[in-house]
């Protein structure tokens, strides 16, 4: 499953530029749809070209439906014909990561314990973006239950590394430009870090904030939307919020329908958290040159030194990263001794490890890692009247060379990457907008822009203005 | 599937007093089990010879592993001759609500679109109850997905009236002394409300208490134990807890292992919700013996007259019947959408007039009452340095009777009997235990104890109390 690069082919290689590159849109394709000079229909067709094109290098897709996406199409075609379309993304082809039940499909996790299973029911989120008229095109590659064995999805900038996980195949289909927006799923860094490689845009909303479905085991996984434009990322997630709302009991995600207009931050401030010293030399001078950038444009950018409320913050999520794997690693682990109850090779050795881990604890260290997180949360709301965002690099460094497990040889630990820049977010249940600002090396690299709980419309508007704002960066 | 009395046969009676009817009791077994003058196998080969006797009439279960259980009890059997339980309810025979999966059995929810189903996992919790050492014997009724719609079982002392639902099976196998515990689960009124009915105690955790695994779809369900003694129960709720912990993110069931001693409470409030005016006279009556009983031994005991606070939570909870059915309609409506997507005939008429109104609610609707359950939750927190518990009937009567829907006349709307005593609990995540201390017309009642969040220890403690010192009343 995770060898990919057939022996003998170089890696294929893209140029990226954050200032050239452009993601697939949609939102700016809908006018014509209304006057008749493009149709959903025939905006589905050159999604379904990319894809051919490209689909045999970065393998983004585990399954289509493309019958069941050309009649979604042809009807959107009809409603936007008729002056009725069901939303403003009635007819957007997207795909969805294999983690979400869908009934036209198998749900299969990544997971040889899943190989076929196909429940044929639709995950909430899945039904709303249907009620709202999209083209659910196909399932795109997890990691291994969303955990850290990778699948085949390769870059789309180079296939000799990794896409990053664990939506691999939804951030590599926005980045290879074959659909506008996918949707992903985050418990670590499984949204940002992956869309920071990718060149995508992407939110991960407010802890609860669209509706998981079926998929409540953890206590802070959310879904949210990968896109190749900020407009498209907003619409795709308040689409779906507006008719499946949030988790069980959680208010949902708030905001307007329409993408939220830019706005200037007063004030920002500079999250280092556990990944600062992990650095490379180029990361860490591309993102001050984006710091340097926004107080050229009037904007006041704090340091940890610069506030007591700051300082504090970055001790009280030092350690987040192992807190996240142990409340995580817990919180999974009924499935995973499910999984090897039926048959011990139903999951994968990574897999194995983790679930060794979790057996490892009592109740009694999970309960100490929630209250942990608790703390956390409190530091993180005492920076609320502060600021009006952090900013953070979305990964430690563009997407590290990956190119399959060499038989014979020790596992490497994090084959799609490091989520140390998306383990607070995660944590803290806070909302978190990435934006393609930078390139590292000729490989993209995302900058987030994270708020207080139930700000994403206002992460989203802090993270446009700096799309639209400030220039990018290539280091 | 609810046609329950052939016709000509006359409903099977049992007379029930409170005062004379002894539960099946386990924890007072285990001594035997350490001379070994008896055994788990036999204590469980008793259990099989009432379950032979009385199911043809009670029919509280849906399929067993007789064989299964068998292995277990002898596994269980050698562990107490070496001196090694894992448990103090190693070896205790349980029943599991047909909601629950386990992998020994199917999961068919009392729902034709689950007929057959069988997923091979175990629930969270019946791993842990398999981790201590406890004899999974079977798989017990409940009503359709938990809601109104009955199955087969009949109420263990006439078999006229309907058992309760939604954990029907759990509670009648209890009543019928089949097993010494069931384990069930409440949205509304499911567990509390067929304990009432059925005589048994019953604890409803504190929300989030006890993990629900998979189940995790609604905001305010919760598992719980049904028993034959208070000191069951407790055994049983905290040794899952132990092990497996409460819902992601949640601390969990706090409390000792031992059952909590009985304690006597200063001062309890009673709470007369939606229900007080549905209760007819007898039921009244014999509630208000009961509290004439707790003044004779010296607990002060309030009125909504006589607190502001309590007074203000009776009106904040009015209306709490039908804002836990728009809560629960709504987060269940997914599931509800795919089985018949599926298959309309996958679920019954009554559950079609759910899914009908859940499809009428908007997300603001369920935002709204979301937001008007948090009002609930901050009149109750008010009520917590006033009093120690609340005290109410468990039931607003005992049993109704109900032989079965008749083909060609109208639904009854509730043919489990109403939850409007067990609603309250359910909306504000309180922890309940019930009492079996009055019978009404020869049927079983209940009283419950309810408090604030995490006094699961405390109320069973009362409950306990008010068991061994406050006498039955029959009416």
């Amino acid at each position: 499953m995770n060898v990919r690069v057939p022996e003998g082919d170089a890696p294929a290689m893209t140029a990226y530029s954050p200032s050239t590159f452009r993601g697939l849109t949609f939102h700016d394709a809908t006018p014509r749809f209304a006057d008749g000079s493009d149709t959903p229909r025939a905006y589905l067709e050159r999604c379904l070209e990319t894809i051919a094109a490209r689909e045999p290098t970065v393998r983004a897709w585990v399954v289509m439906n493309q019958q069941g996406a050309r009649e979604a199409a042809d009807a959107s075609t009809a409603r936007w014909k008729a002056g009725k379309p069901l939303s403003a993304i009635d007819g957007m082809p997207v795909g969805i990561k294999d983690l979400l039940e869908t009934r036209d499909m198998p749900t299969q996790m990544g997971c040889v314990g899943y190989r076929g299973n196909f429940p044929k029911r639709d995950n909430a989120a899945v039904w709303a973006l249907r009620q709202a008229g999209t083209v659910v095109l196909g399932k795109t590659v997890t990691t291994e239950l969303g955990g850290a064995h990778p699948g085949p999805t390769t870059n789309p900038f180079d296939s000799g590394r990794t896409p990053g996980g664990s939506s691999s195949g939804s951030a590599a289909a926005v980045g290879a430009c074959m659909v506008p927006a996918a949707i992903g799923s985050q418990v670590g860094g499984s949204i940002i870090r992956p869309a920071s490689y990718c060149g995508n845009y992407a939110l991960k909303p407010t802890q609860g904030g669209i509706n998981r479905g079926e998929r409540q085991a953890t206590s802070m996984s959310t879904h949210g939307p990968h896109a190749g434009s900020i407009e498209d990322m907003w619409l795709v997630a308040i689409e779906i919020a507006k008719r499946a709302g949030g988790d069980p009991g959680r208010l949902g995600l708030f905001g307007p329908d329409a993408p939220p207009a830019a706005r200037r931050p007063a004030t920002v401030a500079v999250m280092e958290a556990e990944g600062w010293r992990l650095l490379d030399d180029a990361s860490r001078a591309a993102f001050e040159a984006i710091v340097d950038a926004l107080r050229a444009q009037g904007v006041t950018v704090l340091r940890r030194a610069d506030h007591p409320a700051i300082e504090r913050f970055e001790q009280a999520i030092q350690g987040v990263q192992a807190l996240t794997n142990v409340i995580t690693g817990w919180e999974n682990h009924w499935n995973f001794r499910n999984l090897v109850a039926q048959d011990p090779n139903n999951i994968s050795d990574r897999a194995k490890s983790v679930l060794a881990g979790a057996e490892k604890q009592s109740i009694e260290d999970y309960r100490a890692a929630i209250l942990k997180r608790e703390e956390m949360r409190r530091a993180h709301e005492a920076i609320g009247p502060v600021v009006d965002a952090l900013i953070a690099p979305a990964s430690p460094g563009p997407a590290p060379v990956w190119t399959g497990d060499v038989p014979g040889q020790p596992q490497i630990k994090r084959p799609t990457g490091d989520a140390v820049y998306n383990t607070p977010s995660s944590a803290l249940g806070a909302p978190v907008v990435t934006v393609p600002l930078m390139s590292v090396g000729g490989m993209p690299m995302g900058v987030q822009v994270m708020g207080q709980s139930h700000t994403d419309a206002a992460m989203t508007a802090i993270a446009r203005w700096m799309a639209e704002s400030v220039p990018p960066v290539a280091a």
